[in-house]
């Protein structure tokens, strides 16, 4: 390899890579393998953990630092290179949050979107070597877009899993006009820390029917103008966080202990003084990269006689 | 059994059901235990497909109907009622559809949540009897909403499956002020039908990013302006619909035809025709329960000016 590849390799590795995901070239094997050629980049991960520089970027190598017989996932394009990431042959389900959890707060956009593809579909691969359908070995396919059974009498592919949450504000407006967000606590939430409630969407239920149901178990609380605001994905291992707001005109708390470790009514003035870090503040918010930030942002922001 | 009882049995099994989903009973053993006795109902299906009256109601028996050593699975309470759901041995993938699309358009809201949930479920159950990361047994727990694998070593939980999909009305406005949106037919569709693009979402993305990658892949059109509107529970098998409206600038089409037979863009004349099932209509739509149905009709009553 002449030198000035290398130099560009070099500079190469500290860039954002924008990958587009060519959904068509995942059908196509003789297509996948050509680009597993010398252009090819491979997403460094530690396990299914990032690896990143000291100023916040994905870190990318050469398909020469796989251990060979490593199952490789096609992540997309950059141009015409292929980018690929390497399913490891076993992880601890123990390191689920540490340090991918501090390198969401670090990435770029781009970057976190890829991180998060790559460590869902890692993660997913790692836990879906066998059929659980029939218990036989299954295989790789379609780039690392699908798995399929290997017993002939069965053949049932398999789809990487997404599973979406529910995470919401509620609101309560008192006798005064003072509007008030409801914060909890998770059961293994750092000291401190508040955020807004989540719980995952059970089969046959609806985004505003899962907020309701959350709700009301946890909190005990009656909602209702349920109104979406926005999405994340979060790759602990491979969530979508659905935001939404809500309203409730009964704040009598009804707390599930076996969910939640407490909750209480927080006021626009003592959100904002979480939010900004000031003196006095009573308790830590969620970190900015996290939706709930993004969603009490919001519900701080809105005026006082805003309707939705 | 007295005959008033019976009578009112009888009677009940015709009524539609009010499902709490009493979330706290799954992990208490005992609690359900004591539910499984001679008051509990059972929804009665077909497999995975549904029983329903010539009314259009879910029909309810009594756990004496299961096969004995069948998993049962708690779909919830009615009043101080155990109402329960049996997994089917074995049923076929093919019969993802038929029958139970057809309930569908017959159920009310309730009833259809209520077989959602028990189809999803169902189908989950059957095609999880081993573990996907050891591929040992798995046995059910929780009521229904979990499995457990049996190898000591593993014992990795795993959890109902619900898979988003978003699906998108995509609108142009002509040089001359006319609204369009594009329609297309997917590669199984009944004759003459048309619907709004659709795709599952991937790991590592939002809502807004799936439906731009959706609508660049499958028409070839850069869409702005995404919009959520509301979400369905979908059980063919389980998949919750994510319904948007987007927005597009450069009509022109580049259809691929691995996803799409055709697309074609509709004027509200057209579509309107289509919808109220007029003389002369180029088309049908998609049927009412489907959420396609209530986000053409929700395009189709936006007045031309409205911005969004
Ligand atoms: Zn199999
Ligand atoms: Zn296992």
């Amino acid at each position: 390899m002449a030198t000035s590849e290398l130099n560009s390799e070099t500079t190469d590795k500290r860039r954002s890579r924008r990958i587009d995901r060519a959904d068509h070239v995942r059908a196509d094997p003789d297509a996948i393998a050509a680009l597993m050629g010398d252009r090819a980049v491979l997403l460094r991960m530690d396990g299914i953990d990032p690896v990143i520089t000291d100023d916040g970027r994905l870190v990318w190598g050469t398909l020469g630092d796989v251990d060979s017989g490593s199952e490789l996932v096609f992540l997309g394009l950059d141009g015409d290179r292929g980018c690929f990431a390497a399913v490891p042959r076993a992880h601890e389900p123990g390191d689920a949050r540490g340090k991918a959890w501090l390198a969401a707060g670090q990435l770029g956009r781009e970057d976190f979107a890829t991180f998060a593809t790559a460590r869902s579909l890692a993660h997913w691969h790692a836990n879906h070597r066998y059929c659980a359908r029939c218990g036989a070995m299954t295989v790789q396919g379609k780039g690392g877009w699908q798995r399929d059974c290997t017993d002939m009498q069965c053949r049932t592919p398999v789809f990487p899993r997404t599973d979406p949450v529910v995470i919401m504000t509620v609101e309560h407006v008192t006798d005064d006009g003072e509007r008030r967000v409801l914060l909890g606590r998770g059961l293994n939430f750092p000291e401190g820390r508040y955020s807004a409630l989540a719980g995952f969407i059970e089969p046959g239920e609806t985004i505003e029917q899962a907020v309701a149901r959350e709700v009301l178990e946890e909190a005990g609380l009656k909602v209702h103008s349920v109104r979406y605001s926005s999405s994340q994905a979060w790759p602990f291992p491979s969530q979508l966080m659905l935001a939404c707001h809500a309203k409730t005109d009964h704040p009598s708390l009804a707390i599930d202990r076996t969910e939640l470790a407490d909750a209480f009514w927080v006021s626009r003035g003592d959100l904002f003084a979480a939010m900004e870090n000031l003196p006095g503040k009573s308790f830590d918010p969620p970190p900015p990269h996290a939706i709930a930030h993004r969603l009490l942002r919001e519900w701080l922001d809105r005026p006082t006689e805003e309707k939705f």
